[in-house]
């Protein structure tokens, strides 16, 4: 199949982009979810900040009371600090994370050239669910009004919280429509038998594991019906943990859905499925190879090697061009055929 | 205050009722959901069946593929058995259960003494999301029709079910209403603000916890707007997980919840909430002390000692007659006041 990644060095890397936030830096620009407006294609990357470090010295973001996102500097000698928990850094009792996520709108006419546009502010955190940041934004485009579906973290759980648009300046937000823990929510771009529908990735402590499910709803903001489409595979390189990219693309033979999976290296590659047009909770095509996985050098070393995790993409007939991110790192761009991946899983590949 | 176990031993345990399923017996009688019907008092009760072991064998039960259940027999040296996981069996790569759970019907015409009625059969696992049992049911009554929200527990994972039923005789299944992992599932009796109302509790395996929320519905199927209620408090009784009883108690001064909590040694206490009335998700009050705490033999002493947990009672005026599972084991009953609740809640206790 030939998966083209055009071009072929990364479209943006940290670098690209100054800190939103005083006395931070950006350290990871990761998954970008994507939308056409005005005859430019938008991207929403995740932006990943940290504090400079000094010799001795640990510094992490936190979340003040009025709201606002400030920086903590303690000693590495501080007793109150506790360092046993490799996701977190617990500091008097209170855990905090390295970095803060948030959401940044850069543009471009071609899709390859990604400039920022001054009136397009960043989406930052806001409130009780987002205080440790908000990742993974995907974009669906519903009755003219964008939705958008994120990772919400904060000391309560990792949730699914909900904004909505017209314009990419003014947003409403519809709060946390998935409670803890899930992330990698899509919405379908039009109702199925007359609800709306979302694929989701809820995770267990115990039995059961990260699977994708299906969801429905009446208005977009509450959702019942939930249903296991698709669970991990022994031995594949999907064994570990599996999770939608974002809106399935209406094909005459079906849903087709790309999604990530990875093994228990966390070596993340992106998947094919085929989900059934009247009733998406049957499966009826996975593929056994992934459509893309690890080969580049950015995409084996950088701030977590070994990844490539898409939610993001522009569909035009035949033509996929999807938008990725590589070691949680940088932004990536490749262009696939729908019809390609059709043929692919009906050969069982 | 003066929380009264009234009679001092428990109502049933399992020896008082035949298994259901051929080759079983029962196990456990674990935590009822409470309703009136007909001038009597129903329970719901989980109970748990486990098959008879034989010298060398390893029996379990499991769920065919017609949807029945049936029991397993395998040598102990079975080189396909793996034991490493002491929550599950696992047997040539699949999971199973020790027992399966499912719920039963059981009347009193006094609320002390229940017995079976052969024209209410049980509620029995059904399809593929609780093909390893159903647990924990509790009541609601809205709009003239039972609500059951309960724990459904299969391979994808710990979900909440919901059944509905206008008679205890044919009842609707709703589905899956919350995505794994959840459980502790309680419906409000009447809508507030326009909105149906649910507390339910689901579990991280990273950041967050095992907490309590709050969400909201249009139609009691769909979800939305979920919101953190209550967590675990650090050195306290309940500093591991918390989880609402049934239906929060409609009072003068706010909804009154009855909960559970539970510390690192799994020790099961009752505690007490007051819920804003208009508001629910503002937290007026919380007991420091709990309610019910395990100090009678059946309740420190059982299947699973040390517990007392409860999803359903009464309420008749100023008095709660709550039923609760102790070690889960024995089905037990005390008598509370509400006025002497909110009392203890009013001065910090």
């Amino acid at each position: 199949m030939s998966t083209l990644r055009k071009p072929l060095s990364p479209i943006l890397s940290p670098g690209d982009l100054a800190p939103w936030y005083e006395s931070m830096r950006v350290e990871c620009l990761l998954n970008p979810g994507v939308f056409r407006l005005d005859g430019r294609i938008g991207l929403i990357l995740r932006v990943a900040e940290r504090p400079a470090q000094a010799e001795g010295e640990l510094s992490f973001p936190y979340y003040s009371p009025e709201g606002e996102i400030k920086v903590r500097r303690i000693s590495r000698q501080d007793p109150g600090l506790d360092l046993s928990d490799p996701r977190v850094i617990n500091w008097r009792g209170d855990d905090y994370l390295t970095t803060i996520s948030y959401l940044r709108l850069v543009f471009s006419e071609d899709g390859i050239h990604f400039h920022e546009d001054p009136a397009y502010p960043p989406l930052l955190p806001e409130g009780k669910y987002e205080s440790f940041g908000i990742e993974d934004c995907r974009v669906a485009l519903i009755g003219g009004r964008w939705y958008l579906t994120y990772t919400a973290v904060s000391p309560n759980g990792v949730t699914v919280g909900m904004r909505s648009t017209s314009d990419w300046k003014s947003f409403t937000n519809h709060g946390v429509i998935l409670p803890p823990h899930n992330k990698d929510c899509a919405l379908f771009e039009e109702k199925v038998g007359g609800k709306y529908l979302m694929l989701h990735r809820p995770s267990s402590p115990e039995i059961g594991g990260n699977y994708i499910w299906l969801a429905e709803s009446p208005d977009l903001l509450h959702w019942g019906n939930h249903r296991c489409l698709a669970r991990t595979r022994e031995g594949s390189w999907d064994s570990a943990r599996v999770g939608a990219g974002c809106s399935p693309i209406r094909t005459p033979e079906g849903w087709l859905m790309i999604y990530h999976g990875a093994d228990r290296d966390n070596r993340y590659c992106l998947g094919a499925m085929l989900l059934d047009t009247d009733d998406p909770s049957i499966v009826l095509a996975r593929g056994q190879e992934p459509l893309l996985s690890p080969q580049m050098p950015y995409e084996k070393e950088g701030f977590f090697g070994n990844v490539v995790f898409s939610n993001g993409q522009i569909v035009d007939g035949d033509r996929i061009t999807m938008y990725y991110g590589a070691s949680d790192q940088f932004i990536c761009r490749a262009e696939l055929s729908v019809n390609e991946i059709l043929d692919s899983l009906k050969q069982g590949k």
